[in-house]
């Protein structure tokens, strides 16, 4: 046999058991600083936040934001679709919000998406691809004008994955677990990112909506919460706020985000320029 | 309102906002080791792997095996599944195998999994949630004598999480798009890993097929690769080895991988203890 | 251009246009004998019956059992298939039951069916149909004895049809939608027919499980209906029986339907040989 | 027990008897007319067109057009939906295109459409159906003005009912294996109706799409046929018209069905009113 092909495959298959060698190096140092860091690890999860981001190997979301595992609960498709009919993903999320109790959904895009690139040319990908990535010819349609705009081609890919982005958030606020979430008095937030492969930055989008009270009436859902609200009120006496209480809670948050991103715009860094204390004051006296 | 709550909001989002400077910090590591980090990531992506995940947050990959940003296509939904007619993972795939030409595909289950344990139980865990976790109860039905023979709980659980991943590695050798492949000649590999959340350790399973041959036929699919064969033809006279040679070339694989476990399970390890060369040899004359 | 071409393409669609003139003959008639029924047609539905089908255009279930618009929920799919995470077939279920409170469901596979016989060979179908058929060759997987040990090739395809509807049976029970429903009292009904193309009978087949209670507890779920009960109980007090009675409905009409069994076996006629007072009595007694 | 309940269950398990007795009344019918009847249909369907319809008990499609079972292969869903990633609906367009080489597609909607009034409340219908009822929430959001700019609220859902037909025919344009199909040569139609079910009658609408050359460059698709082609060629030398006659084929269809459509505008009957020799020779000469 060809020598050439022993020695490649040969090469692949190390390669693959290097991979598992990784993972030996990792248990050894985290064992080194906390010897009961795995068995502490193995008592459950409480991750804040249900990231959707691209499958494409450059982009893992721990990495780039510096998390440890435990924080963040991970679904991870072509593109960062949200596609209402998905049961993959409609799982993740009801797994996320009603079992993990989530504070925020992200979507995470990325410039240089190949997903994005195929949708923008005519050519079809194969049958599965062509009808996932028909989701996001819908956003390009919408957007058509503003895209072809643009002179370079890199340019117009990275604005279709933003505008990608806002859509999938968009998605996310129309999704009936996120509703009923809302109107239970839990205030998840959305946020849209776009992670820009070329500096490693993370940049937040500017979202339409911040709350499911601001989109399109059309998609807004009430749910029959009247026997659940039996149950929860003799429950909740002692340990969770009032309804109206969480309504205040979620007008807060917004407010929070509000100011926290006037800060940031005019460079200040959270942890030293705010008096967390004082900005509390502000939101309850406004 | 209440004092406690506006405190408990506002610490909420300082921590997405840490999320946030994690990510600066992370560019800042990068580029001081590498000025071109970044720039030579956005040119593409050629990951060797496809690794079909739990979204569970204390399961991320590339962490767990210290592999670089690039080096790993990721899919991660409740409890690593793989359903035949799920065209969000099916998509996945279809990217990984025909426009990546990944090398490997990888399911990793773990212990302490919320999702394995729902479906153990016969509570019903929401609509969506109840349809998905179907599919683990098939693993459960079929091989309850054996988890319930178990004493500790735990095991049951991860005896179950294990199988698991068993049969999803089942479901990708019966995949249309792999078995494709492999008649055209890219011998996909498939591994089963069981990532031990309370040592940090994973684990490789072993499988009962390790090509899809050795799968029942009732699922062994034949495509009709006639005319893309007239092409190709024409095209590998100079690029690429002919089809009897892939063929070898598959079977090769198997061969170094099995020489490779029983070296493993002897203590060796691999960078060290092979003469690659030898082997090589060794192979081609077998 | 080719006459041929010409006078093909002009019979097809002058074909098309009789279709639509079959519509105002069938218009006419029915306004013949009552010239209200489309007026109360348009007032609602209350089908007692939903059916799952094949999408065969030899299979049209108003025909082959002369029932009226009205009368009969359908939904028709390759090879009358229950995948469990299917939206599509999911949603119609939710509907069926949760808003139209059918009494029974019932599966309907035929002889003589393309996409049974797709799935026992081994030529691929394209990608899409080989994932969803794959449904179909785990049925096949499980019987495989069963079914080689017949010599006639029809058999084969007929026996794999009968064991398919059996299977969609069972995966009908253990869908958590109808699963509630039993829970909250309402007793739906099961069925599987096979359609004999060659002789236009349906057959009756026997399931194994009649009630969800008879399947392997592993896919059994219980329900939260605590809260709804809270609700319920002081709506019922007027309206509905009580949970104790629906309780025994069940039972009853599980008796029912093995006594009509048994006369029916006996080459009885329903109408003619059942009194059904008699039977009403002898059932409460028992 | 309670005498009512007892008596109402006899009554709704008799009343299921009552329809396979159908089953027996209908075969005996056909017998009579031709004794072969079942024979000559088990030897294979050929219909011509794939219907996609409602799930609705009151539009059973092959009643309402007086066609025969073998004419129509049939889909049916909650509000005759045509979602892009519906592998169940997509699945049944492949068999139909791929394998029984029909030759029109129809989407049936109809007035009165129980899903159609829920996707225009706001009230949550369930969770699987919210998710699925979303797409008929994006056609009711893009053409809100119009709806809502009429006054009757029956009005309103048949004009939405309407709306969505028009919608899911362009999703049939947009569908890969439509587009394939025409491109290899096949010139499948698609047509939009509306079941008027307070009439009976079956109303055409008008599709902004004839062709899939007409609708948006951003959803077209261009496969590769060139390796198929070679094959093809060598084999239509003989059996079939070249690429070339198939293209103007496509173009004549059109042109036949416009001039079909003016006719019977003016109220013409196809069978009596058209000259079809001539009809040929003025395309021809056109």
């Amino acid at each position: 046999m060809n020598q050439q092909i022993v020695s490649h495959s040969i090469q692949e298959i190390t390669h693959y058991n290097r991979v598992l060698e990784g993972n030996k190096r990792y248990v050894s140092k985290k064992l080194a600083t906390d010897e009961y860091y795995f068995k502490n690890l193995s008592k459950g999860q409480s991750p804040k936040y249900l990231l959707i981001g691209c499958s494409d190997s450059r982009a893992p979301p721990n990495e780039l934001t510096e998390t440890d595992p435990g924080e963040i609960f991970i679904h991870r498709n072509i593109a960062n679709l949200v596609i209402p009919t998905d049961l993959n993903l409609n799982c993740v999320i009801q797994y996320a919000v009603e079992h993990l109790n989530i504070h925020s959904i992200i979507v995470m895009g990325h410039t240089c998406c190949g997903g994005i690139k195929a949708a923008m040319t005519q050519f079809s990908v194969g049958g599965l691809l062509d009808l996932w990535l028909n989701q996001i010819k819908m956003v390009y349609e919408k957007h058509q004008d503003l895209i072809e705009s643009l002179e370079n081609e890199d340019d117009k890919v990275n604005c279709l994955s933003s505008l990608n982005v806002k859509a999938q958030v968009m998605n996310i606020w129309k999704n009936p677990i996120i509703q009923k979430s809302w109107q239970k008095g839990n205030p998840i937030m959305v946020h849209g990112w776009l992670f820009r492969v070329e500096t490693g930055y993370i940049e937040e989008l500017l979202i339409d909506s911040q709350t499911p009270e601001e989109m399109s009436k059309v998609f807004a859902l009430k749910f029959k919460l009247d026997s659940e609200r039996i149950l929860q009120k003799q429950a909740s006496r002692q340990t969770s706020p009032t309804n109206n209480t969480r309504k205040r809670f979620q007008l807060m948050q917004k407010k929070i985000t509000q100011n926290l991103k006037k800060l940031k715009e005019n460079g200040g860094r959270i942890e030293q320029d705010i008096d967390l204390q004082q900005l509390g004051e502000l939101i309850q006296n406004s």
